[in-house]
């Protein structure tokens, strides 16, 4: 249910942008604080952008004294308040017990966050209890398949008896969705780069009805004709940019006194690209 | 360095042992608040034990609002007063600068944590930042391998051209190590569980050099000899116990007044059994 809830918000703006919440220190504008310049993005863009993706180690690096979670928790509430969808990028992953109190910490009823990544590389063991915990809860689960970074092939890419190790992923998510109570929604996503596109259409083949979280637009290389190879008529996948959008003002020379114009007007153009590139492949 | 300092403890109490400070709700005894009950912990061994492996995601479940980062900081700086060795189990893994961010979290030079692990499914990207960071500020960093879980090997076993992706992991281990300035105890170890004996005796032949966390021990099913496949000269390996230690309280019939002194006890056995076992086996 909670991707068909991302769903709908989608369709509602036509718009398939996430905002990656990742301020490292250069991001943030002179004299303005850390908390002021993450709410006044979300401010900038909540109308126009479905979803915003808090990335869990900005946020813990602020302040492992429990102040930086605590940033973390109240941004998530206030982007849920302003009716936005939050992913919180934590790449989460352990077994057992450990998964379940991962699961209790972030995809119980009344947190603030609707889906969070998971890596999979423990197993299904490792993801069972994260599916369970977000079924039981209207949350969802992004887990990592393939991975936008330059050196992600290393161990994804690797030919385990003519199937890559990230298709085997793919499998296993698609295995571990079969009984869910919404099959068009499914509990369990994926993360695929928009930086290998060509994988990003295989792996589509793979799981035909699974949310894709797509990283790697823009900085990293992805362009909107990537990134929309995720989509299956338009939907089912949401695009990713951090920096562009939160750095923004930095190319209007004008000292970030206009951080929330500026990635307003960011978030317009990548939402505008993707909107066309969607039109255009007939995904 | 960091692991250079790990063994020097381990010799200086001849004991393999790391205590994983994991405490589900049924593990704290009744009328005991969850901070005695861990300080309580780290009270009955820290002179028998050379390190404790705190597991985040128990802290992150505690309070998702920060009390628990909080919770577990403390934990750490308590352990690290009483001359412990801190293992972050936080399994975190990312890459370029998110990766510099929890880097940043937990492996400065005053951090109370002297080692973390990590997974390792993204490749060298998400291991170099770690890496350096370690190397910088005299940590250290444990790459999951092999998992001590049931169903690690449905992608670690993996057949990729003749070797496992498993070992291949292993292989990225031991060629990032290279340039340590210290090769006899290179800033990168490896996390194999003791479940899985002929891999561990494997593995440790793959990586001559690095130290070897080894979970699973006791109420997964590895035993003493099975852990003491990752000795070498019964040296460079530490065996986790969690809820044995945890929980021994629970076997004696006394509801828990007694949680440190069976706690205690426990370790004490553990310590002995490995002992025996890193005698017998030569390694």
């Amino acid at each position: 249910m909670s991707f068909r809830r991302l769903q709908q918000r989608i369709d509602e703006l036509n718009s398939a942008v996430v905002v990656g919440l990742d301020p490292t220190d250069d991001l943030v504008p002179p004299g303005v604080t850390y908390k002021d310049y993450i709410m006044g993005i979300i401010d900038a863009v909540s109308d126009i952008v479905p979803a915003v993706k808090p990335q869990a180690a900005f946020y813990e690096a602020y302040g492992s004294d429990g102040s930086g979670m605590q940033l973390l928790n109240s941004i998530a509430c206030y982007a849920r308040d302003k009716g936005m969808y939050v992913i919180l990028d934590a790449k989460r992953g352990d077994i057992g017990s450990t998964a379940s109190a991962y699961a209790s910490a972030y995809l119980i009823k009344d947190s603030p966050y609707d889906a969070i990544t998971i890596n999979g590389y423990l197993g299904s063991d490792g993801i069972i209890p994260f599916r369970d915990a977000a079924r039981l809860n209207d949350k969802g689960v992004f887990v990592l398949v393939k991975t936008s970074n330059p050196s992600s092939g290393e161990l994804q890419d690797l030919d385990a008896g003519g199937k890559t190790v990230y298709e085997i992923v793919a499998e296993l998510v698609r295995r571990l969705n079969i009984g869910d109570e919404d099959m068009e929604y499914p509990s369990l996503g994926a993360v695929i780069g928009a930086t290998y596109p060509e994988q990003l259409s295989s792996i589509r083949t793979q799981l035909p009805a699974e949310m894709l979280l797509v990283p790697g637009f823009g900085a990293q290389g992805g362009t909107a004709e990537d990134a929309a190879k995720g989509f299956i008529n338009g939907k089912c996948a949401i695009v990713n940019s951090s920096r562009a959008v939160l750095g923004a003002w930095k190319k209007t020379g004008k000292n970030g006194i206009d951080f929330a114009e500026a990635a307003r007007g960011e978030a317009l153009l990548m939402r505008d690209s993707l909107r066309k590139a969607a039109g255009h492949t007939g995904h």
